[in-house]
């Protein structure tokens, strides 16, 4: 039998201790689990930068891991703190929206169990570190065979934080970038599907800067020049070979991203 | 039977060889250790950040973990390298303080093991990496059993690194940032306890900055504003709501934090 | 029997989604995997840093290991991936020379085989990301057991990327810096057998900056002072005492490094 495994994504980065308590908690509980590193470096509270994350990783895991997720700005307020199961993943996070994006593209409701059985929380709980005192604990007591449904009770109402779909603006698709990833690209809300049936040549504007070059691979054109690809999660990308595009663009998260048609040369 | 844990902290970063080195030795000595990082992160040849990270992190393990700690500025001089049992936890560790923090609340006195007993060493042993050379393959020996009475001597004295506590300042208290964390948040060297007693409403101030809130999370009150509370750990954190109370309140380790009596205003 | 181990290497640091879409897919071929990172902090496609790297961290692994690295700026290019066995070391890499200064002290030629068998890849395989969609699987393959020999053709030729050796200048050596590490130490391509009948005392010219002082370990100085020393890697290093010696000496990879008689001053 395969030990149970738990990952982990924070954005408590690794030069403070609260990861390291989280991995303490789970280990006193279940002392065979796998403790998996996905993320600690989550931009502070960014809920966002978490949930494109969870989209963009999640889906390659097998069924059996459990996902605990703590990028936390409401620790301590009423926010409730929820077990989730979508797309056959299992995640424990806070209710922020931050896993809704995930279950987007699944075709069956997900269950949603909101944590109030304190018998499986440390003792006593603390008013800033839910990580460490809920979902740390909760987590271990799932990956030694707890069933959810002990947890807590349903829930039918959460934080919803979708990724807006890119809108039709005359012949051309106009969206944002929505991830700038650790080389600078650009990642948008504009999947490949929406530009499948578009004429070619392209002209993508990334804020006031034009690229006319739509490629395969980063390596579709000379150091330094700008190019659109679709990225390995499916969506348009805008990258600059051998650089960095957020920087070079000026570029950030919700910098508007418009694809139209180009001009043909010959 | 569960397969023996070592964990890993050092100041060494990840874009170095030197962590992977390490866990190359150990695997090579225990091809069945679990090795887990807690951070490579620690600032620099940082000792005081490793022992507050120890005494914050290391209490919510098993006590079967065995704990091993590079931040070593010392390398290659007398300073001793050590094998430490304290607080059911075990250690190991160059002699330069970094775990007395950890052993200040325990009620009974450390075991503190010299290493000497060049058997259980890599050959030859480096004059700038101890981590890779006596502490990771002494680790191993002892993720496979090995008694530590056989490491070497018991020691009688070492370095004592403790965190100064808070002075009594008329009807205050005077103390310090001891930590900054991921988030800026600057963490004191006042317990709770410290305060606890002490008549409501309090004022703190931070370097020349007035902090007249006190909640009890950091959503007591809107974003941007300074409040204090008792963090995760169980000490008096100044943080900015939303913010970063470091770079807001221009504050860093060392910087003095008093709290006295405050304004009742009706 | 130990479950196998797969390490990580890559360029694409934690923040961004690709290294957890990689453990994934993994997990989901073989779930007793055990993955072990050694570092996504290499610098954005920074092959030589990549070489360096693993020509310091991989021979203390032992044979078992499998080593996927993705540092990767040909990703989609017709450049190989490719399957190697060098020095007991297995590794799955792209064919960029990342390898090759991990070989320089083998006496036996390597084991390439170009990665041409689909089977074990995943489906469809993306145009710019082939750390998930085939050195991922095909090391998940590999870590069930699976003959490499399966993976592809036996390849004769690959690209070649080694540090160069330092020269002989009249009674000196002329090198340059390979490597800055974490704490801003300069390490060489100078060997400390290049130096081992040179004549005592030593001078040594990093850039226009003089180096008089030689010493065995970082605490063979006062703090500040510049120091010359042999690295845990064997390899002349530069090194300020409790500072940063790329900072304040203002040198990074390539900075030229000479040594030459010193003088005598008694």
């Amino acid at each position: 039998m395969v030990d149970a495994m738990i990952t982990l994504t924070t954005d408590f980065g690794t030069a403070s201790p609260y990861v390291s308590a989280m991995k303490g908690v789970i280990l006193s509980i279940n002392p065979r689990a796998r403790i998996l590193d996905l993320s600690h470096e989550i931009p502070p509270q960014d809920i966002r930068h978490a949930a494109f994350f969870l989209a963009a990783a999640l889906p390659y895991f097998p069924e059996w891991a459990i996902h605990v997720v703590v990028v936390d700005p409401g620790v301590g307020t009423a926010r409730a703190l929820l077990y989730i199961e979508v797309n056959a993943r299992r995640l424990l996070v806070p209710d922020n929206g931050c896993w809704t994006e995930l279950a987007e593209c699944s075709k069956t409701k997900p269950t949603v169990i909101r944590l109030t059985e304190q018998a499986f929380w440390r003792e006593p709980v603390s008013d800033t570190f839910h990580g460490r005192d809920v979902l740390a604990p909760v987590a271990a007591h799932l990956s030694l065979g707890l069933n959810p449904n002990r947890l807590g009770t349903t829930a039918s109402e959460w934080v919803d934080l979708r990724i807006n779909p890119p809108e039709r603006d005359g012949d051309g698709i106009v969206g944002e970038v929505v991830f700038v990833d650790h080389f600078g690209n650009l990642i948008t809300n504009i999947h490949a599907e929406h530009m499948q049936f578009m004429p070619r040549p392209l002209r993508f504007v990334v804020g006031e800067r034009i690229v006319d070059r739509e490629g395969r691979t980063y390596s579709d054109a000379g150091a330094g020049a700008a190019i659109a690809l679709i990225s390995s999660t499916g969506r348009l990308e805008i990258a600059i070979v051998q650089g960095n595009a957020a920087r070079s663009l000026q570029a950030h998260v919700g910098t508007r991203v418009s694809v139209m048609p180009g001009m043909k040369y010959n």
